[in-house]
């Protein structure tokens, strides 16, 4: 039907085939360098966000840590993206914990079990996605609802931690929830707690906002390396925090820490699956799916362009399809692209998706080695982490900015944020897609029209009401500014009468120009036909202007060109020239629109 | 925003009044005559349908009189339509017996408790929606979509009724069901019955065939008053059976009859409401309301355009409601305007609604006195009437029209059949609107770009495939046959990159050419501004051609104009006579499109 989408369409099939067959066929030394050294630093900042994210999803640390191996490594076999880095990332850590909640699971081996079958339909949906070529589905979050969706969960996010900065416990998956829950317990915090969740904030803002700055201008740092020392600072925040709470035995004064996380390799295996718990995570899996995967190709795409990169989203669909499923398989739970990581990845240096396999290597290494050093972690440092990330999310400026381009925009917005924070991360995405349709919907079904002249001096039709231009009182065109379609046909109807009746002594002639109408449906159609017979009743013939091609393809297989009592004009010119009488010409003034 | 829904809105204030008030006042001798007649030859008309439709709902013959009373009184006062003829019809009393089945109420008292309460319900949601004015809801109900729910409810409708003809009992409410049940009932079939029912049914198909030319080439009548005659059939053959039945004691050879029906004005007062009835009975009531509104209102419309008169949407709902108010507190149940009555009176020469007010005195009269006549009547005749008026409904080449002219539209009709039919009525209109949106969305989705050039000798753009036409290579205009919103922005990046990628060394700018761009959501409005910067990036510039006034309001309130590397032209051949290097002009050959 249409050739862009064609040629699209060979693109597309050429892209197709396993992305490192391509890649890693020139896979030199510079890009190796550039490789490792981003592996590195993705490593040093990802063991404490895998923990931190494990924490959020309600999960022992050690999964955070499964869910950032196989992953990458499978990621890099599949993705199309040179710079994301996959792993276990905020809303959806959160979205697992508010998908698990409702199952009231009794052990913690049932939790880490469902989480991982979560991952693996998540993984599977994905998969089908990617092999249906559903990418577009994604489309159908619009940008205002996934930015209000982001920064609701950011600050759901944030209130959920606080709890581990009081060291309090609290529960709660709403907002509402979670700040009466931490207010009731306020009696109960503990001090020790606190000063160390306080002071690792402190230090983490600081880092964010002016230790590299400080870096560069007392230390004389080059601005490179201080960006990214103070990206990797939060492991300063956790050496630190560890070693008080281990030196001053702080966990017998009530200070929670992480504790002993087992040593080992990930668990290799299939996770039990229980018919009636599948049944329960499918609604959920969907959503983690798709917002996970729109997360993940929007930061993909954004590197992409700066390198003039191209990403192929059905492809990232099997990609991250293969990431969740390896996931599940090693005791993970579901993972996506994330933001800041992908960007230090970029930033450092990684030129191919290996970088991500090497990042794999290094938290294995960590898996093996390194827990044990994690015993006296306190999990208000972690809190801490997670909340500096979150916050960085969240961004209310998109309702301002939306009020102040489109109504409709604003309410799916507002809608998202508000469901989100109100009733849970699930009802608050489908929400803001329900309200967004909807609200499409409703415009195109009540559709402008603007009664049309010629513009003098050129072939060009405007609106009367905001343009100089020439009519003629025998004739009237009406542009119509939607498609015609079952919503809108009878609403259509009732306009063109209304406005043949203001003078229907002179008028002779009606002319729909269908210049905006790119779909006439059966409805539609059948409206056409009552609207001819009513101007032949009055004796006025009905023409069509501009009409286009798919639209006429289709009007011609049916009978209402014969019936009809007017022409098609090629051109609104056309019609003009031909149905004007000069005598009688006469320039409308512009009225206030 | 729009000159013409105003003066829409204007006039529509205008007859909001009590519509009795302007008819009532100027009502005269000659339409008094007219009137009175209609009522007669409606009255005997409604006498059998309104016993038949109540048999249909599973209600006792006397609640389809009550139902027939007061609701037309109401419709007379409240009414816009000169003709139209309120009462029970066949589809809603369909939908009536669907909603009612599930309750699995014990006594029959329970039962028309419960289609008065149905009544009420769907009469507070007419008047809740037209105080709303909410009439557009019926608009998302395509052509389709009730064409096909009629023509499936229609064979739906017979097949149920064809136990009362073979005198079995039999259950069901979707078609298979229906036909398995009374396949199993085969062998208990009464003959005395079968030959009553069948003798019924031919009957009613000579009358609607063949009576009326009879008539008129037999007898000599005048074809106005045959027509009429033939109208009334129905109560021939009610009458015959009748006498039949009583003068050979039919039902002691196991013929079911109609039986006592009491005697009296209808039981006026509101129905015991039970809450959970409530909850269980909105669902459907919404569906009944929505369904019978637009059965009544395109009946109504059809009827006013023969006589140029007019009628008012939303008034109609009020009216509606009203009627079925009324219908709930007189021991009715929900009502609509019917499509073959409404013929009828209007034929009949019906002026004013005051004709419904002389048909509820007539059928007041036949409650009062008819009814013990009514006892041998065989609910064979009855289900006969019923069967040969919903086939009159029944037009499967909705199917073959739709095929041939969209496939959507064929998807949405095939949709509400076999969902109707195989699942139930409720289902089968939800799923069909459910579905005529997703294919609307779907599409818009997907728009249509055309590459477009100078038709020569004119100052009209075309598509380059379809028509000869000037292109030059230093530019390309895309024009976007969609409004750009949220489901489709991100695919017209993908197109724009495409085009751009075919001819990236020469080509130095890009026009979108927004003709048929109806609207710019926030979501479109950030993948123009990605557009503009990859351009910009390419060294391309971007500008935009024939921005609509709405468009033009909305850009203009965003950034995006500042940032936009190239300018907007008013017209397309302003951009294109301004861009082009007349040393390189080229004719496009058409190619296939």
């Amino acid at each position: 039907m249409n050739m862009l989408s064609e040629s699209l369409g060979k693109s597309e099939r050429l892209q197709r085939s396993l992305p490192v067959l391509d890649w890693g066929r020139r896979y030199d030394r510079d890009q190796l360098s550039g490789d490792l050294t981003a592996a590195l630093i993705v490593t040093i900042m990802l063991i404490p966000q895998s923990l931190a994210y494990a924490l959020l999803a309600g999960l022992p640390a050690e999964v955070g840590l499964y869910a950032s191996i196989l992953p990458l490594v499978f990621y890099a076999l599949f993705g199309t993206s040179r710079a994301l880095a996959v792993g276990p990332v905020a809303v959806v850590s959160l979205m697992t914990a508010s998908a698990l909640a409702p199952l009231e699971l009794q052990t913690l081996s049932e939790y880490t079990t469902a989480a991982a079958v979560l991952a693996l339909l998540s993984g599977l949906i994905l998969l089908g996605m990617g092999i249906l070529r559903l990418g577009v589905v994604a489309n159908f979050l619009s940008h205002p609802v996934i930015a209000g969706f982001i920064t609701a969960s950011g600050i759901l996010i944030a209130a959920s931690q606080l709890k581990h900065i009081l060291g309090v416990t609290a529960h709660g998956h709403t907002l509402p929830e979670v700040l009466t829950s931490i207010w009731h317990e306020l009696p109960n915090l503990n001090w020790p707690t606190l000063i160390i969740g306080v002071a690792a904030l402190s230090f983490l803002f600081w880092v964010r906002k002016g230790m590299a700055r400080v870096l560069v201008s007392k230390l004389g740092f080059e601005p490179g390396l201080a960006a990214t020392i103070a990206r990797v600072g939060p492991v300063f925040a956790i050496v630190g925090t560890t070693l008080v709470t281990w030196l001053l035995n702080l966990p017998g004064a009530g200070v929670k820490v992480v504790g002993e996380v087992p040593t080992g390799l990930p668990p290799l295996g299939l996770p039990t699956i229980d018919f009636a718990l599948l049944g329960a995570l499918v609604g959920p899996a969907v959503l983690i799916s798709v917002i996970g995967y729109v997360e993940s190709v929007s930061v993909a795409q954004t590197l992409a362009a700066k390198r003039k990169q191209r990403i192929e989203p059905n492809q990232e669909l099997i990609a991250l399809g293969a990431s969740n499923v390896s996931s599940a398989l090693s005791g993970g739970y579901p993972v996506t692209g994330g933001f800041a990581r992908s960007v230090v990845n970029f930033d450092a240096g990684a030129r191919t998706p290996a970088a991500g396999a090497f990042t794999a290597v290094g938290l294995l290494l960590a898996a093996l080695t390194l827990t044990p050093l994690l015993y006296f972690l306190p999990k208000a440092t972690l809190a801490a982490t997670i909340i500096v990330a979150v916050l960085s999310l969240v961004d209310l400026s998109i309702l301002t900015r939306s009020w102040g381009y489109s109504r409709a925009d604003f309410l799916a917005v507002l809608t998202t944020i508000m469901l989100t924070l109100l009733v849970g991360v699930e009802v608050g995405v489908a929400a803001g897609v329900g309200v967004s349709l909807l609200l499409f919907i409703w415009k195109t079904s009540r559709p402008h029209v603007a009664e049309v002249g010629l513009v003098p001096g050129s072939q060009h039709f405007r609106n009367i009401n905001r343009h100089k231009v020439l009519t003629d009182p025998s004739f009237v065109t009406l542009r119509i500014d939607e498609s015609l379609y079952f919503a809108n046909a009878r609403r259509m109807e009732d306009l063109i009468q209304a406005r043949v009746l203001q003078n229907r002594d002179e008028l002779k002639h009606v002319i729909l120009m269908f210049s905006a109408v790119n779909e006439v449906d059966f409805s539609a159609l059948e409206s056409l036909e009552a609207i001819n017979q009513r101007l032949k009743d009055m004796g006025i013939t009905m023409h069509l202007s501009e009409v286009k091609g798919p639209v006429m393809d289709r009007l011609i297989r049916s009978h209402f060109l014969e019936e009809m009592t007017g022409q098609i004009f090629l051109s609104q010119y056309e019609a003009f020239e031909r149905l004007k009488r000069v005598s009688k010409e006469q320039i409308a003034e512009p009225s206030a629109a």
